[in-house]
């Protein structure tokens, strides 16, 4: 609940951070009650400025795998740091992460490492440009892999040249994709997937073992890379690349915010047949040979072979998702819960500009959980049964209250006009 | 030294990275006894895997402002990540951080957060191009500024239109600033300078003032925006902008290395002027909005404020480049020592292959002093006197052991063939 020291921190930040804030995590197009800073967190428990303690179900929209303020690996991470972090060169620990990322994941022969999800999709488009000599790639129209020009969601800013040679289709659409690497013709370089539908606004898919098998015969056929986008997905599908799933291998996986807890890496991994490419481009950044953050990705990646983690997160995902719907029903709602249970989207029937589904999240707000109207969740390996139960009993309130409202709601400022 | 250790980690490094390494922290192009990977770091001083120890003139490649493992930088990190790091949302550090940078740089009323160099020169780039409405860029030749797509040196992995509209001139000469101006039109969004001239393997030039007073005059007539790229010099030239020095304010400046002393955090500073082109773009990363970072920023960023780091670094480099320069002569070499004090490079004349400077790096590096035969070097505030004596001592013995064997050099295999 945005209080005064929210109110303050944000006429402060209109001051000096254009548009008072930027990105992803903008509080500008959530509910009204939403607060746009926070002070600290633990586990699953998120405290804003102002005091109030939610169970946080955007897990810092992904990264928080095991929750916030994980002993060991923040542990790790320090250690490290005393050591040796960004120096002249690389550590030992760059080389046992390559190691190990490439022993966890199937397709992995070889890994780099970066700190942005935006660093990886943009290496592994490079690496696909220079491996095949061509420029062309196909992707899904509405899919999101990272905001740098040649992907931004917008078009400020960005240059006809920048998107030049993209050609799109329809997620899980075999027709779509077989039309859309025809238009690439014989300058294709990659076909580039999310491992499963996860746009915002819309309901999420997991990818068909057809649609998928078909980019990977595409991409044989035509000798362009298979590039799976795992930045978003990754280890909440699967402990190996998540298009395991439906038994298909691509060429290039990225991965970013799970692989260290919330400490700041990504990665790119390849197969052999992706190495020329990648070992031909010039890529770089001022922090990507640190070592704390690899130390920190280490720990992750243990607890991610050694622990059940993934089954607990299934398991509360299917209980949160067969209880939301239960207490929706029980007041009339009809709700439509999509993708892997340990990343719900959660949207309303009949709720064209979003007004039920914000109104839902807001009232969830009020009795301590963060939830999100328009943008998939996260689960962590930090809940347990007990927040789940504490999910639970604030939902079946908030559609009780949401029943009382809702012919009163009024839409979101970014919707207002529309229907 | 590489020994045994660095040998067999590069052995497994060929086997899981791609060439073996990538990026600016490849040791492929330094002098063959430079070893590949480090063990730790303390002040000035490295160690590599090996154990060898070296007073390090590359901080990193600079952010090492302060000396490595500063113990008040490192304990705001450490303190601020057990408290609360990558959320859902920001923290006031992020408020309070644009609040410190809009206090202490000149142009800037209005500042933005992000992880790489090449973020912040990209974030400049859309803002200009938002703003604007158009897309050409004027910027030096041999520049650098980031490795994306748009900026990246190399050709590999890039398409055409990545560097649609861009035109060159010479860093310093206003007649070809004027014409690369005039070839852009009345497309120009954006003039992209270095604060001085620091291309690997040229002398480096510090500003004429001649020329910063003409980027301006030429961004304003024609509705561009200026923009210096300060990730490399920042912090290191002055305590503001580094074209302070030449009385010319940019509309847009980039910023990384130096400003948390290692700890990965880059920045985007703007004008009034460049508010609604930045308040228009969408850009964002997984990590952007983390506060640990933020709070190694605020105290590294006090350090600035409140030591007289900056007046130790010149004169410490003054005392290094006389010191040299004696040696130099005392031996029979003369070298080219230039660029700001606190970031020297050093070039041999009548050296066309390097073979020359690449020998008195290796004879340094045997002394326990680590140095770079074509990149700009930094000093930290973590050196003193001992160390000045240290590196000095070092080069004496280095010219002389070069004399003996200078006639016997060979080329590094990277010039292997050229002269």
């Amino acid at each position: 609940m945005n209080g005064p020291i929210d109110k303050s921190l944000r006429e402060r930040a209109a001051r000096v951070i254009p548009g008072g804030m930027y990105g992803h995590q903008s509080a500008a197009s959530l509910p009204a009650n939403y607060p746009q800073f926070f002070a600290r967190a633990e586990g699953p428990w998120l405290w804003d400025v102002d005091g109030n303690r939610y169970l946080d179900f955007m897990c810092a929209y992904g990264p928080q795998l095991f929750g916030y303020a994980h002993p060991g690996i923040d542990a790790a991470y320090a250690n490290q740091m005393r050591t040796g972090d960004a120096m002249t060169g690389p550590t030992a620990l760059m080389v046992e992460l390559a190691e190990a990322f490439t022993s966890m994941i199937s397709h992995a022969t070889w890994a780099m490492f970066c700190k942005n999800g935006s660093d990886a999709t943009t290496i592994a488009l490079m690496a696909a440009r220079a491996q095949t000599k061509r420029n062309a790639i196909v992707r899904a129209t509405g899919a999101y892999h990272g905001a740098q020009p040649w992907s931004n969601p917008r078009p400020a800013g960005t240059s006809p040249g920048d998107r030049a040679g993209q050609h799109f289709c329809t997620y899980n659409d075999v027709a779509s994709l077989e039309e859309a690497v025809k238009a690439a013709g014989d300058d294709l370089a990659a076909i580039f997937v999310s491992p499963f539908r996860h746009d915002t606004f819309q309901d999420q898919s997991l990818p068909t073992r057809e649609f998928a098998q078909r980019c990977r015969e595409l991409a044989d056929k035509t000798g362009a890379l298979l590039i799976v986008d795992d930045v978003r997905g990754g280890f909440r599908v699967s402990r190996d690349c998540s298009w395991s799933i439906v038994g298909v291998e691509p060429d290039i996986s990225c991965w970013g915010k799970t692989i260290a807890n919330g400490h700041p890496i990504s990665a790119v991994l390849g197969s052999d047949r992706a190495r020329p490419g990648a070992s031909s481009i010039f890529t770089t950044g001022s922090y990507w040979f640190a070592a704390a953050a690899m130390a920190a990705s280490l720990a992750t990646l243990e607890l991610i072979r050694e622990t059940d983690y993934l089954e607990r997160l299934n398991a509360m995902g299917d209980t949160l998702r067969a209880g939301f719907d239960e207490r929706a029903k029980a007041h009339g709602f009809s709700i439509r819960q999509t993708g892997p249970s340990p990343m719900p989207q959660i949207l309303f029937d009949d709720d064209p500009d979003y007004r039920v589904g914000y109104g839902w999240c807001s009232e969830m707000l009020k009795r301590g959980v963060y939830t999100h109207p328009w943008h998939n969740m996260f689960l962590s390996a930090a809940m347990g049964d007990a927040e789940i139960a504490f999910a639970l009993k604030a939902a079946g309130e908030s559609f009780e209250a949401l029943r009382a409202s809702v012919a009163s709601l009024e839409p979101h400022r970014m919707f207002a006009g529309r229907t």
